[in-house]
């Protein structure tokens, strides 16, 4: 893996691709790396930990560059591991800096010292959310109502049991989008489906959407796909042609009802 | 007034001041100044038009000063006229670059291209909010919890029509805050309190509560006391007086319900 290296304040910057893109949705991968930059570095982790779930959302990137294609959607993506520094989390949420992630142990976060998680939010959190914001809010300087959504994957066997849904969409305090997506893909995707599942906003995992989408009162979801289903570069491709026509046609429900 | 420059960046950055406050209290002053800088100057408007409330918050810088002093907080507050960039307002809301503002045509506001908006987004409402939030990300990943509070001043007549609240106190969310300084105010003030007047969340006036304390659940309030009754520096610090201890009172009995 090509060293991670940050910019000249000790940030490291998310990555905005396609971002004179014409339509409405700004895509977000909080977790599309598996990178564990100095100063933390591995976290004491096995290369198989850092190749693991805990570690990122396989395939989590290479769906959401395939759907961008197809959506013509602006994208941004953290660069940095989850478990250094989990985007999706505030950073008092234990989840943030995790000690601990489903059966592993994670012994570089056993023991944060108070400087170090705030040295982790400067470094990766805010310039994260900064950016965020900034494409958000010049979207809206200029006439335009982005619609808000993050992408990620999750693991068929947690804790030890497998998991029957294949694709589940999540809402924060609007359920309008994430409702009309899951109606569509339940239509005509042939996924197993579930709304607010394998997670919901109970369980802390709509922060992204908390901070940026329900402010302004933006239209916003949050997609999870099973990470079995797009283990190769082929099955991120074939699973976006199924997802993206269940997004446009959620769009285009949303605008015609709201 | 000395001439106001952007940073090397074009931004106009918000001051803070007491950064290293051990008091939980981050008070914001969003329409703290008056000032009208290159390159978008006075707008057309006459110098008492650049002195008048429609500007800015006449009092409400002082009297936050003088209240940070009294409850050890830090604070931060914006250097730009309201009429130039409300940071108080969300990019698309009406009221964030007025054409009018009361009784008064803002003619440089009149015809403002897409361009304009989106730069004095850039330079002045995203480098203010970019602030704030790093300011209770840091305290937030430092294990604390941070309560906001905004203060802002009225014009005693509006429209034509006097106002007789003299302190009104407005929530966005969670009102449990607002209501226990309301309660101690109407106790130990003198003032004639109103909750959500003379405006309420309705009229758009929470956004900085919205954007920050409400996605990370922290305590907050906005603070809204009749200009007439701040109009000297010793009136400024007379009023922090009076309504420091219902701070204090409120943030004790929020401690001990919460």
């Amino acid at each position: 893996m090509t060293a991670l290296t940050p910019d000249s304040s000790g940030r490291f910057l998310p990555v905005i691709e396609n971002m004179h893109a014409s339509g409405d949705v700004i895509l977000v991968c909080e977790h599309a790396s598996n990178a564990f930059p100095a100063p933390w570095g591995n976290l004491g982790l096995s290369e198989a930990q850092q190749q693991a779930h805990i570690a990122w959302d396989p395939g989590a990137l290479g769906l959401m560059r395939a759907l961008a294609a197809r959506l013509d959607a602006t994208t941004i993506h953290a660069t940095v591991s989850r478990l250094i520094y989990d985007c999706n989390r505030a950073p008092d949420m234990p989840g943030a800096m995790p000690a601990r992630s489903e059966l592993h142990d994670i012994p570089g976060n056993a023991q944060i010292t108070t400087e170090d998680r705030a040295a982790r939010t400067a470094a990766i959190y805010l310039p994260f959310h900064d950016a965020l914001h900034g494409l958000i809010a010049q979207r809206i300087a200029l006439g335009r109502r982005p619609v808000i959504v993050t992408v990620h994957s999750f693991t068929p066997i947690y804790f030890g049991q497998p998991r029957a849904v294949e694709f589940g969409v999540i809402h924060d305090a609007d359920p309008a989008l994430p409702r009309a997506i899951l109606a569509a893909a339940e239509a005509q995707s042939g996924l197993v489906c579930g709304l607010n599942a394998p997670y919901s906003a109970a369980d802390d995992v709509t922060h992204t959407l908390r901070l940026h989408a329900t402010p302004y009162g933006l239209a916003n979801a949050m997609l999870e796909i099973r990470n079995d289903l797009i283990a190769t570069a082929a099955a991120e491709e074939a699973m976006a042609d199924r997802l993206a026509p269940c997004l446009a046609a959620a769009l285009t429900a949303l605008t015609q009802t709201g």
